[in-house]
């Protein structure tokens, strides 16, 4: 005979680590695939996640100066080859517009028609077409820097995809900016970088290493590509933000030219830089449990959920009232600048199972609120960072004087959380042999269980670098801002090194 | 010899109305049109306005009980053809990928690869696709109503583009919901045309008739539609908002259906309704002058623009504190429940040339602020509604206490003026020479100008709305919801009608 599930997602992270991810993504209602290849559709609660994203790094960017705009969805192909390496780095994986109409097949359905002149590709980033407008706003030193932001829809013909990790179609914004010095470009590069990983530190709860992309791992057209990565549960990396610095590649591609404060028309230097609904996913990855989704307060939808219980229309009317002025109470509170986000859930369903509901979904904070508690004046109160049975029952008052730290604890719980995962899982390794030992599979059967991060001394060469891809599926990640200067030797040919990398399995 | 022009704006509404638009476009600095056929680039200061737009309709929708969510940007050719008057609507001008790569053509350029199995078309709107989803999602009358919105981008491949009007790309909501009943389908249509009618009015300071389209103009595949029009300057009707009762059409192409409390199952009943940047175009064409954007405070970028002037290093450091405390202060009040928005433009231009620059952009009101003011601790206020030059010096404080009580003045003349106008060109037109006379142009030279909206009597015959249709490029614009009962002959073939209809010229 089977045991019935102790959990609430089947199977455990143990168990199955990518299906647990499904799983999550399912029970909390966030996103389901769509019979589009490769297209995801996102639900509301998943969309709401969005938003909070969307608000709370837009803000960041029009507090650093950039202004959004919206350019052409469509890229005409002779564009998207201006820049050699570009077009090589995405004409593998791009959705093509060849026609502009359906007509009347003669056998009782459509065919395409109206064959373009030129092919138009769906935009896989933007470079090229907001490059072409950049080139007439750009005339004099007067002019800049120009710091441009969209937010919109990306298509990328994945081969593999998975619901938030890698999908065909994706959201995402993408800054573009326009600077008169090699200087300037450089400082907005990291700056952004910076912005991203304070979001995703401070919202996301998430710990990132900040680094330097080795040059086989650049965007392509990049001179330099920054990133922010960041450990899973599973103990691979994902990669949650990048930030380019183009030199003048692209303002060559797109003759971004302006005239110097001396009278001499020159190059202009771009950067760019990028984060995606993938953040979605390393948000689930990093943090959810066998009981589902975990949200750091500062990003979920509902910060604080009520579940009124009775059991006669009279209690109902008491109960109701009691957590009507409870939420308004809680409303009037502010966390993190915002009034509080509560939800009062008085579905027809029992208060277990409305509680699972709401654990599975990664609620913060649950109370549940019943005739003892009005006849107490208290609130009997769940967190999702404890045991789904740990409740307590504390006075209104106690409740109402300490939630705002309540949620700050949470957030800085979340995130403390993933910190002392990473850090016990971020061993400096020296010898080769322990290198491919740390990465090699323990279990046949779960070839996604292996090392973690692992700082090793790397000789710079791509030679090293992709033999150990080769045999270990392990990248560079990046090569850390704060890795210390220290001599070393390549843990894998032995040549000499000055400093560790950090080299991981990777979504 | 010829004379310099008394405008900003070259042409005048006057002279070439069509032109102005388009130069109006371009002063303000809004859009530009992009090499990509149809497509256009809405610049920074246009995008502005579309985010006020966003923000507060997104507020209304929420406060509403819908919620956002997104799906796939492409539809699988066998998805669009399930509704046969819907895709018949749409097939004549959709952007279809039929490849996913490019490759070398062995000649240095790259070749369309990767054919697909199946076309997909770029969402042109998304009935179908949603219903998809939508299909799986509801089950039982419980999961109803559902009520959802997106925000996102839309291709339409128009042979006749305009900025903002009309665009092979352009961004919009489409709202999509599903009820258990007809009538609550009815009643979710007609309340969200209530919502796009309160915000055009309340935002856009733009009056509009609610009314319904006639059985000709309605949303393919749609029972009924709903639509907003608004009056521009050249008098000709813009559609700025519909929304459609679809019946049970779609809920049977996609198969939603749902257990009802009584065990049976039944298809669900559904809507849809959609705004989008048209809006701005209707915003600029309403309310602008021969000097450029006028704005309706609630939607500027910009609400208060304060122009400092100095003539040396001494009164600039006093002039720029005066200024920024001004600044400060004005951040400190409360227009329409939200910090008024204040720019200090402090660029390298004579104070003549950042005025005229705003007036083209059409902020509300413009501070100039020089040693005298400082002095007399004053400032020196203009506002985009009074004529450029008629500008007052009025003390600080005073300033201070009356700004609000402007800004909704201003907001308030901006709607009256264009109400009053709608009004002086509207009659009821009774006899059918008047009604010809009426719609046809005073001066052959000038095809644009002509009536207005003329309430007239329509017998309901299709015949006699395509003829007139023909005859004079008019449409009934609607059957307003406020058209009086009452008896009268059809303005062209004098049989019997109940109600007067709006003929008018549209964009």
């Amino acid at each position: 005979m089977s045991k019935a599930p102790r959990t609430a997602i089947v199977p455990t992270r143990e168990e199955d680590y990518p299906e647990w991810y499904q799983q999550v993504v399912k029970a909390a209602d966030l996103a389901e695939n769509s019979d589009v290849r490769g297209c995801m559709v996102i639900k509301p609660y998943g969309y709401t996640i969005w938003e909070n994203i969307q608000k709370n790094l837009d803000q960041m960017f029009k507090e650093t100066g950039h202004r959004n705009a919206y350019f052409p969805l469509f890229i005409p192909k002779s564009y998207f080859e201006k820049e050699a390496e570009h077009v090589q780095g995405f004409a593998k994986e791009c959705a093509v517009v060849t026609h502009s109409r359906l007509e009347d097949d003669g056998a009782g359905g459509l065919k395409v028609a109206g064959e373009l002149t030129e092919p138009l590709i769906v935009r896989p980033t933007s470079e090229t077409i907001i490059g072409a407008s950049f080139a007439k706003w750009v005339q004099s030193y007067r002019d800049l820097p120009l710091l441009v932001n969209q937010w919109c829809n990306i298509v990328r013909w994945e081969m593999r995809t998975r619901m938030f990790l890698r999908t065909t179609e994706f959201l995402w914004q993408e800054g573009h900016t326009v600077h008169a010095t090699r200087e300037e470009a450089m400082e907005e590069t990291r700056k952004m970088l910076d912005v991203y990983a304070t979001f995703v530190e401070d919202y996301l709860a998430l710990p990132v290493i900040k680094g330097e992309k080795t040059p086989g791992e650049r965007f392509p057209g990049a001179i330099n590509t920054y990133c922010i990565e960041a450990m899973m549960q599973d103990k691979k990396a994902l990669q949650s933000g990048t930030s380019h610095f183009l030199g003048q590649n692209f303002a060559q591609a797109s003759q971004i030219k302006f005239q110097n404060q001396n009278g001499v028309v020159e190059y202009a230097w771009t950067t760019s830089w990028g984060v995606s609904t993938r953040m979605i996913g390393a948000l689930i990855m990093a943090h959810s449990d066998d009981n589902g989704l975990v949200l750091p307060p500062k990003i979920a939808p509902e910060q604080i959920v009520i579940i009124p219980i009775y059991k006669n229309d009279e209690d109902k009317k008491a109960v109701l009232e009691y957590t009507n002025s409870l939420a308004k109470e809680i409303k009037s509170l502010l966390y993190n600048d915002e009034k509080i986000r509560v939800l009062i859930d008085d579905k027809d369903l029992t208060s277990s199972e409305r509680s699972w509901f709401w654990i599975k979904k990664g609620a913060p904070i649950r109370i549940e609120i019943g005739p003892k508690d009005l006849a107490n004046n208290s609130v009997y109160m769940g967190t999702r960072t404890r045991e789904p049975n740990e409740k307590s029952s504390i006075t209104r008052e106690e409740f109402l004087r300490n939630v705002v730290t309540e949620l700050e604890q949470i957030q800085n719980s979340i995130y403390q959380k993933a910190l002392n995962f990473r850090t016990n899982n971020s061993p400096n390794i020296d010898k080769t042999e322990d290198f491919f030992h740390y990465f090699s599979p323990i279990n046949a059967e779960k070839p996604e269980i292996h090392g973690g991060f692992a700082h090793s001394h790397w000789c710079e060469s791509e030679e090293c670098e992709n033999k150990i891809k080769e045999d270990l599926k392990v990248t560079i990640r990046c090569i850390p801002f704060e890795a210390i200067e220290e001599a070393g030797k390549c843990i894998l040919c032995g040549k000499p090194s000055k400093r560790r990398v950090v080299f991981a399995k990777a979504y």
